[in-house]
């Protein structure tokens, strides 16, 4: 089974059971970001993350094994995505892009926020105007290291 | 003179007076991502505010008159940007994206989180391992609208 | 059943039972754009409304399901759309893209027309020159946050 | 003068009078929306129009003889727009593409909306809840000829 | 049956049978050009028209069916055409294609030539020197409506 | 003088002139395609074509000269042009391309029509509900030669 | 059976019964290298060049049909072939391309070599140094007429 | 002087000189082939190379200086050529190029043609039916190494 | 069995039995990035080591018979990966291409590191601050010949 | 100055007088790779080494300063490389990427190589078949965090 293979039998199973991805996270015992994309088939699970997971999706030990694989990572169809839900994360590169990376350069000087010692948190914050998304984004700032 | 001329002096006025962003954005009395974002030319700043700016940076009335301007919006010359510093939030959108959109309709339903109604922050957060950089999304939440 | 699938079955089935999308919609209780496109998969309906369009098209229970998913949306093969009729709205864009933006600053300031907030509306203009088209968008102004 | 220079001029102008497009568009005698397209480089002008656009504008005889030339037509510089008040009507494309083909269809056979027996109006609309934007596309049905 | 499968089993039948383009086209009753684009996946047939088709071909009712919908028209596997017959007619685009415009405008003023109000035709024209390809292209003139 | 260079004096200069391109093909002797192509930059011309043409324009022996030179073809920006009039014929290639192919096959066997030993007609054929354009593509058959 | 299912069926039966593709051609009668393009699906066979190769490949007369039709020309994934060996071949375009025109135009004057009236021939040419591959492409100069 | 700027120079001077490329290449001591693309940027001449080109030219040292600079290879200015006669020679890869890397295989093994230890000729071949374009790769075979 | 069924099955077996793409490599007889590289697609085997790679996966002789296949090479599904392991490679190209293509011409002069008679090593450098990944590239120099 | 003024003022002056990257990096005081990359636009100089660089290459304090700036990266104008010397590592990463990351995995699990905590080094590797290039990468491996 192929890691897409098991990415469509999770997608399935989620939807057939009801299940939230947070109730799976629980289960797994990582935060919903992180559990939510290693399902979606960006991340590579233990094998007692796998087993939790499947278990709470009712699913078998093929999907199992194929989450542990490493995936070849990378979601989108396109280089620029067409849901606007996620577009609306690529515009705020189009605008707010060469600020973060002045601000960053400012402060820390050169180099980068890590994507891969990261995490990210997505909360909802009331407001009575309307809630609101809250996505924290948090990596290590990785100095250039002159050579 | 064009909005893009116009950020083209400001970025050689900041490197030349040595002039921080945060330092501007202080005096202009907005946060540093929105202040920095509108002087590389991704915002349109009120008279006053463009005032405070230009004069920061020690330059004429045109530039204050061009950042006054509703801009043409995007700053990457390519749809995938290549500067790392960047990139890894461009990475972050082909990791997360579907992560990102499956958690908001799981705990909102169907809709965007805002680019227009919208905050960001940027702050530097010590750790014995390692600084890390915490970008801090905030957006209200729409929902889609059935007509 | 993936929502892929389902709008599949859905483009059959309205084919074969000779069911105008008007007729359907009107059973939804939504308009026929809304209703549409959301069988055509860019749009989550609500159990009741997955019902109605199900039972009207001679569907189960799985193409329901589907209907009430979020999907990810977006639904042109390339950037830029070949078939005549979607071409032609695409080309009002490559001549009236920036007009729009100018007239919308003018009025209204620096913002957008919301396309989450937002209905459309088509409509038959009888005209002895030939009938025409009346296409009316309408959105929510969000006006950019500074901060 | 080509017609790209002319285009800069006129923006150029236009900010620096403080004139608005709708008061051109009232001089040149014809809508805000044909008129601002012209004066972008999108739309051929008559001798009288291009006389009465460049006097509001204070410009000179070579900018109302390129505003007569028939201009190369398309005004993004990528086929998907990165400005977000003009991204969102692609984005209308993306969701509402087939949905307008598929009514347009059912309504009026096999054919197309045209862009060029075409008007547009954009209206303000009052609402207490914001705001909104109205933008009405009015073109004429065109009928695909069988031969 | 999609309208691809349809166009599929067309192009088998035409080949397992042997039967010219312009025979079905006879029977059909419209040009070589038109009932051939048709059947291939581009135009919309009567009921009477594509059964005479499928008659032609020996092919079943659900084909019959499939050719009454309206296709998604754009039958280029890339914007440009790899295949050198088809390549060349791109060519002509590359080379001529202000050619055609300056002209137009020239005689017509400021319009185009209609690609829906629109007939084609293909001849061989005998020559000593070699016979020759003559491909009329025959639109409506359609002017840009000032508004 | 580049021939870009040459191209844009020329275009500047028909129009201040007010003189016709099929005036400048009269006195240069060939066809008014043929003609507003080689000014346009695509084709070579002799001698004393090139004094023809830049005689009738007013313009210098540089241009002259640039103007026998074997030009770089390619006339589009990008690969689908985005000017109306142009796209048309673009789109005519997406929806018949794959028509002509059949029948050009189906008459003269596997080959193409010459783009090279080609030649080009557009005329105006008046007609009561509207005139018409009427282009005539004439190029020889080209057989493909097994070896 | 589609060209695209031959020419997967040839190359399976090529492997498996180990002949090779100069073998095939001297039983076509024809050049290797238009024989194999030919197989590649890139040339239309006769019928007895279809059986001839067919019968060497022991493949059914499906095969052989498949091969007499008119292939869809292009055999790249992408427009910048990947495969080293093939991608060889784009280089020298990218390094060579203007100056074969300009020893094309400077020799024979303003025109093209046929790819149409076009050979190819491929031998290996023993060198104490290492052996060279020498690739000769032998096509009728095409004059571009003027008209 | 970037060697952009001198090629513009070196076709200017070639032009306004009326000499031949070929007459060029007898002086520096290399094939026409070799020596063009040089001077076409694509190559870096050593000093006397450089001063035997500049001199038949008529250019200056700053021009033979950037001769020698070694140079950014590519001269195609989008991934498919839209120029008539490189193009033909792209169609050639489409066409051919798998065929090409089967002969190469059957014959050699797995490896390549070198595009480096590499030479070129254009050839005129006189042919009673219309002269012919012969043009002669010839590049060293090299053997994938097993590592 | 194509060549990339062959890579599935493989993939599959290789997860399937926990077996080490090192230890294969061990077995095959060649280094573990050259055996990895075969068995993903990209090289062809001798029949013994394809018999020993099959062997030690568990797998058939068609899949051994594929491995022996010239690959038609290239792995990426798009021209920049996604893949962020992958991406760091390609993002070294981005920042260092023209410090290797300048450091390579300055010490062996003109020419290019051979990616065909070539080898690479992966190795692990311990170090206390965090391992370090060693990746070895060594490719014959080959001059360009002038010719 | 732009980085990119600068950048061009340091090749030009580079080339006059003759001083090779690697003098320029021994003055600097770091290895050629880092030195040259900077110096090409892609690192940030600290005040010392851009005074170094500057002094040694006879540049003002304008270059200077620019090098001291952090430069947007990304230094290819496409995203496939066109020069022959930088496309040989494009092509290692299509035919080795996959490898790459399967046995980086293999032996460190998930993560990457690090391009920001990295160095590089290209050695001439003398040998009597042809001397070689070898390019040593050496990164540290960053593990994917969970969270």
């Amino acid at each position: 089974m192929t890691r897409h293979e098991a990415t469509a039998q999770i997608i399935a199973a989620q939807q057939a059971k009801g299940i939230k991805w947070t109730e799976i996270a629980a289960r797994v015992g990582h935060s919903p970001a992180w559990t939510t994309a290693a399902l979606l088939g960006q991340h590579a699970m233990s094998a007692p993350e796998a087993a939790a997971a499947t278990e709470a999706l009712g699913l078998g030990p093929e999907v199992a094994l194929a989450l542990q694989s490493f995936p070849m990572r990378g979601s989108l169809e396109d280089p620029v995505p067409t849901d606007a839900t996620i577009y609306r994360f690529y515009e705020l590169i189009q605008v707010y892009g060469p600020t973060i990376k002045a601000l960053i350069h400012e402060e820390f000087g050169d180099g980068i926020m890590s994507a891969i010692d990261f995490s990210m948190d997505i909360e909802r914050v009331p407001d009575p105007k309307g809630d609101r998304v809250k996505v924290t984004l948090n990596g290590k700032f990785l100095e250039y290291k002159k050579f």
